[in-house]
């Protein structure tokens, strides 16, 4: 039995509840993203809260994107993001080629439409946790093949330390 | 890092998120706990679907009972139940001295008032995992002493079952 199963049943028990409420129209459907986004980013801060309670003191903010594949992923998908890049200026691109909250998903093209529900509560949970740890950032995440997804996190912060410089 | 903690904190975050939404007017509060109770249902379908994929048939509600008090108490808490106690005619009660979902609660009485909605859940959870296995069921809990939690279940068909043979 894997170790993820209890949240991954919840997340899509919660996904099918935000979105069962709007059709009653208890709630927009345009609002659904943001609400999902919105429970993540509370995850995320809880969690990062708890997991660096006996870290030691992150170096740079690439130390604490290291922390977030490694750690933080594992934390909650049991398994680390297989790709980090970054163009250093603030950009990072986390790449799991087997995401968990879209294992449950078929791998054909047909449901690469609802993808976007299953990943607006990971964009928060990462957003929460770097927001805790002091870093500002947008995050979005796109599939493109089943079930791997691609994190994109932008720090504005990190623009603005490298211009303060010049 | 506890294993259990990216659930516990998603379960925080649904109790939240449906109890804000009524404050909002969107949904009566005495609702509240039936939804959250629905959603554990349906959590507990699926999981003890996949639980007991590769598992022998059960010999017995009071076999079942076993299973639910271990492998499946196990799978979402982390932890066996602590005590199991039966009359053997359909009324089962389960005692967790460490209930997890009520670990973030503080221990005094002050917070007793609130058990109630950190229950909702777990007794949905587990009568949906007795649902799927054939077993109806009518699940309560109670806490009079935190973090620990009792669960009775009553099963009518039992009753019934046991009328039959007379």
């Amino acid at each position: 039995m894997a170790d993820e199963a209890p949240f991954q049943f919840l997340h899509n028990e919660v996904i099918h509840y935000i979105y069962k409420s709007a059709e009653n129209g208890e709630t927009e459907n345009g609002k659904n993203i943001t609400k999902l986004e919105n429970m993540g980013f509370r995850v995320g801060q809880g969690l990062i809260e708890r997991l660096t309670k006996d870290t030691a003191r992150f170096k740079d903010e690439l130390d604490i994107m290291k922390f977030i594949c490694k750690d933080f992923w594992t934390c909650v998908f049991k398994k680390q993001i297989d790709n980090l890049r970054t163009n250093h200026q603030g950009i990072y691109v986390l790449q799991d080629n087997k995401f968990r909250l879209l294992s449950q998903l078929s791998a054909g093209k047909q449901y690469l439409e609802h993808a976007p529900k299953y990943l607006a509560f990971t964009c928060g949970l990462v957003r929460g946790a770097l927001s805790n740890l002091g870093v500002k950032s947008i995050v979005t995440a796109e599939v493109s093949v089943m079930p791997a997804c691609k994190t994109h996190i932008t720090c504005p912060s990190s623009d603005q330390r490298h211009s303060h410089k010049d």
